[in-house]
């Protein structure tokens, strides 16, 4: 046999035919801001009006091994949300307006129908939030990855006036805390699921204290939150906003709190969703830890003056989000506190 | 051993170590364009001046399984400029002008040596393309990734004035086509190469008809186009542009060629590396499969009218590149011919 570059594993062949198979799903997310062409080197697009000193955004995430537990249960539809949540998200976090984004799949064999499922799912939530997939690539890596095992990443464009961020040097002592509801883990805390429950239980088994499958909780995509938080933050100026991703509730709220203060979260004041209790139950994680590995039922945080906090829960509901205070600023710096667990 | 994230492999507290780690090497590549601090949810930067109505543009790709055979080799300092040039050199592809841009590294245990040797690669790429690195990931992928195995891939954000954009549809029948010389593989052809040739040698051999080693040859840094395509798009408007990836001459030319003219390229034009030789005699690849798999020296294209290929090759020269007439464009529509090849 002949060396080629498909019996070595890439077939430039199957890249080119998925490649028009993902075109249309691609262009369906294009509004008349877009320029270019499907193919090119490159698509942009120009710029929301009325921006007098734009600046201009990026931020890169992955999904991490919830591929890895999406491939095993061979349910990837859920997967567009969760990369667009990671990248999207982490913009609404600093009060940028995403406005684009990319893709990259890297994958032991192209299989131009596992392809168009994930590009079809990231499209559908790409129209959702109202931005644009421009491109992205998609990398056969025969000999590291199995055949069928993936990894999903992207990247995110978003725009924001100058001097507008969010930054959170406006917290002050006495701020509120909201939180807004994450029904599910989004896309982080799967190594450890991967180490503890999966190595004892099948995906398809019940979830005890639950009604669906280990795979239908896990695999819940990710809320998009990016709309309701551009919504609330035209509506009312929040002193802080955070992400709830790796290193859950403590982690994130320390990203955003000036070092002369403290956040106190009070667990007593949200409603847990029961696939975390029954994860503890199951796996023996120990409290401190569930709440920097998951996102305990929280998966956006909002910080506000006193007076604004109601007006906030509020703004969200009208959105289509639960939140609930959850906590508030105090004076004298020591980090984030979560409440009778760390 | 009570279940943590940490010993389901995912190290939270590595990571925080990581990023402090990379944080003066990120910085380092910012201008007073940047906007944000290191360690928030995400950076940004202000545009260049002057432009009226700018079209941004974003483009994903990664190093490929050159990462794969890097990690072999120990060599992962020369990774930055292939990411950068894989990214910003499409950005350069369609006229525009490469501003930013973030990476994402996926490994199978975190060691912040190996990110840290990653991310000063490429913030030193960057810093000579003159490109901010806005941020990046660095996700753990335990079960998934070996413990040393690592992905990288990157976004670069680019901006084009409206209507500047370089798409091809400018080109005629008797244009020219110049090709900017590529010394090395740049990171495309790795999975035919380690299917092939790393099978049968070793990474420390020298390669046959060569001075160095096959680690050497196979890991020489891809150069970074973008910076010397900007300055020749600003001096004479060249009709099309294409990056040489995946695919090579037959296909990336023919992705921006309009639909009515044919390139004819001619390898007897441009003196081919010593590596293409070497490679083809030690693996048996056929000269089709290699000029669709590998640059062959020719990593650039630029077509132009006839009468500017000349200074072309001149402005080329004085921005530090190699570059030769090597080919031309004729009436009819046949894609791209390679002549005596394909």
């Amino acid at each position: 046999m002949t060396p080629t570059y498909r019996n070595a594993g890439v077939d430039l062949d199957a890249a080119d035919h998925s490649v028009r198979r993902i075109g249309p799903a691609v262009r369906s997310t294009w509004t008349d801001k877009v320029v270019g062409e499907f193919g090119g080197f490159a698509a942009g697009l120009t710029l929301p009006s009325g921006l007098i000193e734009p600046v201009l955004m990026l931020s890169t995430d992955g999904v991490g091994t919830k591929a890895e537990v999406a491939r095993r249960a061979g349910m990837l539809d859920g997967l567009g949300s969760d990369l667009v949540a990671m990248c999207v998200d982490d913009l609404a976090a600093v009060g940028a307006t995403p406005i684009a984004m990319t893709d990259y799949i890297a994958i032991g064999k192209l299989d131009p129908t596992v392809v168009d499922r994930l590009v079809g799912s990231i499209a559908g939530a790409c129209r959702e939030a109202g931005i644009a997939l421009l491109g992205g690539e998609t990398a056969e890596h025969p000999g590291v990855l199995a055949p069928d095992q993936f990894d999903l990443a992207g990247t995110a464009l978003g725009v924001v006036e100058r001097g507008a961020e969010i930054d959170g040097s406006a917290v002050r002592p006495g701020d509120r805390i909201v939180g807004i509801e994450s029904p599910n883990l989004r896309s982080n805390g799967f190594s450890l699921i991967r180490a503890t429950i999966l190595e004892q239980s099948d995906l398809f088994d019940t979830l005890p204290g639950t009604d669906l499958s280990l795979a239908e909780e896990l695999l819940a995509p990710s809320i998009v939150y990016a709309p309701a938080v551009e919504d609330l933050v035209a509506r009312l100026r929040p002193n802080a906003l955070a992400h709830i991703t790796g290193g859950g509730l403590p982690g994130n709220v320390a990203r955003i709190l000036p070092q002369s203060v403290t956040a106190i979260i009070r667990p007593r004041l949200w409603p847990r969703p029961a696939i975390f209790n029954a994860l503890a139950s199951a796996v023996d994680v120990e409290e401190a830890e569930m709440f920097r590995t998951f996102n305990m039922g929280v998966g956006f945080v909002v910080i506000t003056a006193p007076e604004d906090a109601e007006r906030a829960v509020q703004s969200l509901a009208q959105t289509g989000h639960r939140a609930w205070e959850i906590g508030d600023i105090v004076d004298g710096g020591d980090g984030v506190r979560i409440e009778g667990v760390l």
